[in-house]
């Protein structure tokens, strides 16, 4: 499956981008067509926030894209049609991705690639819709960006052409333990597939995790209680938002053909030529975003009566549709609060990194989108925990996993983070082995 | 019940508005706080729409308001606290208002007016919570507003006070058949309020309501089929925004101290000063929207396997959050339309204005909010058919009444004219006596 992809991937300065402009006007960084996405200048005003203002590049990328898998069964079994992907920010190359990925410029072939396989089955939806909900990406890296994620299942009678291949669901999930190999996009795509399967013949976590899938299984808060509180953290919060100059951004400088924070922390503007051999177009280049130091995304689970509930944290992103979203127990860069002294720090980075072995039910480093992004890594996990570490506090809640499932039918509830690690969760129900500790 | 306020509206030219500024570098108009809402320039671009790019003012008012009702039970009836508030853009005096109606700049107190009466109940969440959801409102005219829209139920201790009044369910549903006096936030958030009784004792239409109301019942599309119809339609349609100057919009006119489309169709905006007894704040200025013509806005309804369902229309405003919301079969004023051949004119506008008087199940006139809104009148009407009008049509859905109900568990599935709508149909399952048709 891996390397059917050759791809080099050159920095090159930004202004030495082939087929992008910086607009004198507006102070955005645009491709020449007017296609694809915009880098821009973004100033963020959050009254109360603990950074009241601050200043920052974002993508803007406005057109709808399309994460497709289609799904077959066969003896009952479901199997998904996985390609192999390589994109120039993966850390390591080609990546198991979605059956589809494609954004409206693919697929209405603005830069004259090829036509897009098995699309076809997504637009007009031949076959039975298991899932098609759009949802939000980074909102700290993209301004308003939303994907359609949808599943459909069809019929045994599907080929997979070459670059494809029909895994069984048990294989994707196991493969959800290896470092860096499925994609974001495969991840949340997967995180909103219903589940597929009950919890007979399991054990331990895993029989756990299968009954806590069950929407008739209780819950700590009723789903109108976890409505009304993120309804009331949406009306409350102001963030407000205004497009501003990129060459012109406080706090940042252009320096070495990138763009960078003053501090030299959260992120680089950079560019990069792409030469790749088995893709639509065989060269390009672009701006990608690549983030400095490695990030830690974990959820907290933990049993209340017998049913797996994950604690979540309503956070606020610039990019964001609404305002907030529910994020991961933990979703911070550690390096970037090196400096600063232990009560600045994110809630609970300490106690997922001290957690101990017997505890950690999933850990392992996946990357972000490599289309957008530049290497840009974080180490999941799921620890399980018998106590409330935050009880009573105002921007954290503890959801049942079936409850997860059912703001997963609907939009812009979960963000992308969450819908990776549910998606891990997902795969635990599934896996036959123990899933063992990954890289770090 | 009404009266309670006296409300003195004196028309006065945009550029004689005393609180009010033109900004030379952005175009807009705001107040001189900065705060309440802005008049702003907006470029449409809607490649493959009807009309494939436009211009027009919109209003840009980014804080989230509050619209609240306080519910009690006295011998196990829901009262709902109601209030008589007066509008400068109402046509005819005070309406029946929620408890609560505010915007953060009137409850933080940005105008220096009194404290909000019961507010507290809303912001601290005193009692039981039974809707809490945020709600868009006119696309067309607002851009991205939202409003939060609950209903918290309390012990039978609280008290109305001056201008206030507890009035029994069925009495609120009894005055939603009066033209004008039930306002438009108290709709939206009657819309959202779960069922408050079973079918129990009704006949004839009442009974088919109150039965399809139940989340049992069944329905000629399954949830998910429609949230995929709706994402399909949301990643498909295209329409970009772009903010632009008020004073060199494309198509619209700045005399006599107004702005006018070109053509007089659609709406000015005009100027306006307010003088008031009973309210925060004795007297101001402000601009409105003041739209040409009355609106039809109509569900039809219709029974399949015995279940009411109501046809909906995928519709697209340039101020929806996410491109597309549900609205009603038909939200159009017909005026706008006079001068065009009949194949130019919105689809079953002709069939609702021809129905027969025993088709028909609500009719009545009623007004959009009246703070921003100058005498913008709708008349609203429910029209009973037999048969389906456009099987097939990729824009309209037949949804079961109680898959309206569950839609408005979450942000922006259905318009704030289809909750009106909702608002209605819930009423006639209530009300003691057939109602009979309204004005017009």
């Amino acid at each position: 499956m891996a390397g059917h992809t050759f791809m080099q991937v050159t920095p090159l300065p930004l202004e030495q981008l082939p087929e992008w402009r910086e607009d004198r006007a507006t102070g955005r960084f645009h491709h020449r067509s007017g296609k694809f996405f915009t880098v821009e200048g973004l100033d963020v005003r959050r009254p109360g926030g603990p950074v009241p203002t601050w200043s920052q590049p974002i993508i803007n990328q406005p057109e709808t894209g399309v994460l497709g898998i289609l799904l077959k069964r066969v003896g009952g079994m479901p199997y998904l049609l996985m390609q192999a992907k390589n994109e120039p920010g993966n850390p390591s190359g080609p990546q198991v991705s979605p059956t589809v990925q494609a954004t409206r410029s693919n697929y209405t072939r603005v830069h004259q690639g090829l036509p897009v396989p098995y699309l076809e089955h997504f637009l007009d939806r031949r076959g039975r819709v298991l899932a098609d909900v759009r949802q939000s990406e980074q909102g700290a890296w993209f301004y308003r960006k939303r994907n359609r994620n949808i599943v459909v299942e069809v019929g045994p009678h599907i080929e997979a052409v070459e670059g494809f291949r029909w895994l069984s669901l048990r294989e994707v999930y196991e493969l959800l333990a290896v470092p860096d190999l499925v994609n974001m996009d495969a991840r949340t795509v997967l995180a909103c597939l219903p589940v597929q399967a009950g919890a007979g013949g399991r054990e331990g976590f895993a029989a756990d995790l299968a009954r806590s899938r069950d929407p008739r299984a209780g819950a700590r808060h009723g789903l109108g209680e976890i409505l009304s509180w993120l309804s009331d953290i949406r009306s409350t919060v102001e963030i407000h938002t205004r497009p501003s100059r990129l060459d012109l951004l406080r706090g940042w400088r252009r320096a070495e053909g990138r763009i960078s924070h003053e501090t030299g922390r959260f992120f680089d503007v950079i560019g990069v030529r792409v030469e790749a051999c088995g893709r639509e177009v065989a060269e390009w280049s672009q701006p990608m975003i690549a983030p400095v130091g490695t990030g830690l995304v974990a959820f907290l689970v933990r049993r209340i009566d017998g049913v797996l509930h994950a604690l979540v944290h309503a956070r606020v992103e610039p990019g964001y549709t609404d305002v907030v979203e529910l994020a991961p127990t933990v979703q911070c860069t550690p390096g970037n609060y090196d400096h600063l002294p232990a009560a600045a720090r994110p809630l609970l980075v300490d106690e997922v990194m001290a957690a101990p072995p017997h505890r950690i039910r999933y850990d392992t480093m996946l990357s972000e989108e490599g289309g957008r992004f530049y290497r840009a890594r974080n180490r999941y996990v799921v620890v399980e925990t018998d106590e409330d570490p935050l009880p009573g506090h105002p921007s954290f809640h503890w959801v049942a996993l079936h409850q997860l499932d059912e703001l997963l039918r609907h939009s812009y509830y979960l963000n992308v983070q969450a819908r990776t690690l549910n998606a891990c969760l997902h795969s635990l129900t599934h896996a036959r082995e123990p899933v063992s500790a990954g890289a770090l």
